[in-house]
């Protein structure tokens, strides 16, 4: 399991099967986001999957292509949704020719997302496409649940959770399971992959949430505080309203009504009640519980040391994002 | 074949199978859009296909409202590409809510359209997906085209065709082929009912064209004279470029650049110029012939002579517009 061949195979899989037709108006757009980088942390896990249960990963390319243009789809309709200027550093599609060819590119490749799993047969194809519906019907419930919190006053901590569950977690969750089904893995197996992925998912993401406020800025790769400048309802924002005395929540919630002109004064000011009312400390609990979790299910998967080892080592490098 | 009663059938399926869930603000846009009306047309060549070979419509239910759902996905983004209003005389939904829902609930239309197929089993499921992959894209292609011929300053004929069967043919004759599909009819007539679809989804446009210029304001249900407004580079005025003086092509080209105030004078003007060039008698002609070519392909139908008579009814009063 070599993660660095795994990208290099399915880069130069995205070169050969990602082209350019007729109309260009409609493939240019498609080609551009799909080139413009990224960890390919999805259709890697898809070769992980298929991998594991002794499948040559060559066989799952078609399906972790399908996913990376799957999240790529995502990604292009949400920034239209989020007005982003900038992904990965280069102009969003919308930004670069419109939201019309934006709205248009990506409905083409959800479709092209299905027709990269053609490649598969009988029962195989038919077990891919239930777990593929299911799962992008789910992406874009988390995303509405996503924009449905920006009007709410609080947000509960589970539905927070259900929020990025639905949004982020079960890509990642589905993307081992199919390389699992390729690899014609037991029901089971294939099962404890998808806990395996969605608990690791959730822990990742909740992950995200603490680094935006803690990270080191040389290495994080967004601004740190951004969250705090969009007043995002992010874990540790509920864990402070849930945890804190009526005076920090009070506080929190006028400096989430408020626009500062300061940011630095409102970031330093929300870390504040974050340490104060333990929400810093309950995050880490949630992201060290999480990913625990996921560990333990790997623990029971019908799969030699090695390959469990790999597996939690890749899980690791993940959550110190060394990957 | 009672099209009344396979109207009837099809919509009690859409009213238990389209539900309002969580979270409400990505389902409740899809039930109104679903719900505004039509002639669903689509729908009912799904269950036609199935029924002519024998095969009870209740089958064909789900891919009859796999492709209604569709359709109305397309209806949706599109809506939102042309800024229009109005749908059916009710509010589009980008308009009673906004874009950013517009385009979330189309995608997870686009997503439960191919939802709705996997009620069908083995080597049927894996023809129907393969068909409405090749379709869905095409139907994106023929979108872009469309958008694309705004920019040009002349289309041809070839490429306008090419974009008609793009854009809505290929979708009707999906939906025949699809139900022929369901009732396991042999290759070539599930293909023949494609082309007969195509070729009659084609005459339906190029008269959708002529009607926009000559129908009867009463029952043709948009505004006559709109496609000249809009300057929409039609079949018939590719005709009357093609088949007009040097001068009648310089005045047709002024009109369309202009943005007169008095619509009425503009659209009187054009519709001489169609008339002086012929491009009314050239759109007619070419109707007829591919009215003819589809009834044509009918008759090489291994069908019994009543199924081939009830299928060139539909045909006609589709294209007479009784229907």
């Amino acid at each position: 399991m070599d993660i660095v061949v795994f990208e290099d195979i399915f880069l130069s899989h995205l070169r050969k099967k990602i082209l350019i037709t007729e109309p260009v108006n409609l493939y240019k757009p498609i080609e551009y986001i799909l080139t413009l980088g990224g960890k390919r942390l999805r259709p890697i896990l898809v070769l992980i999957g298929a991998d594991v249960f002794g499948k040559d990963p060559e066989n799952a390319l078609d399906a972790a292509l399908a996913l990376e243009v799957f999240h790529n789809f995502t990604l292009l309709h949400d920034d239209i949704m989020d007005a982003a200027p900038l992904r990965r550093n280069k102009q969003t599609v919308h930004q670069k020719w419109n939201v019309n060819t934006a709205i248009l590119s990506g409905d083409a490749m959800l479709i092209l997302s299905y027709k990269l799993l053609e490649s598969y047969k009988g029962a195989t194809y038919k077990k891919l496409m239930c777990l593929f519906n299911e799962t992008a019907l789910q992406v874009c419930e988390g995303q509405q649940h996503d924009i449905d919190f920006e009007k709410l006053a609080e947000v509960s901590e589970a539905a927070y959770i259900e929020m990025i569950r639905l949004k982020t977690s079960v890509l990642v969750a589905a993307a081992l399971k199919m390389g699992a089904i390729i690899a014609d893995a037991h029901k089971d197996d294939a099962q404890k992959m998808y806990d395996f992925g969605l608990h690791l998912g959730i822990a990742f993401q909740l992950q995200d949430d603490y680094l935006d406020v803690y990270g080191n800025p040389e290495t994080f790769g967004k601004q740190v505080g951004g969250d705090i400048i969009e007043n995002k309802k992010t874990y540790l924002y509920i864990q402070a309203l849930k945890k804190g005395t009526e005076k920090d929540k009070k506080t929190l919630l006028e400096l989430y009504a408020s626009s500062l002109k300061n940011n630095d004064q409102k970031i330093n000011q929300v870390k504040e009640i974050f340490k104060t009312t333990g929400a810093d400390i309950e995050t880490k609990n949630a992201i060290k519980s999480y990913t625990e979790k996921a560990f333990s299910i790997l623990e029971t998967l019908d799969l030699d040391r090695t390959k469990k080892s790999a597996l939690r080592l890749f899980g690791e490098n993940l959550m110190t994002r060394k990957l």
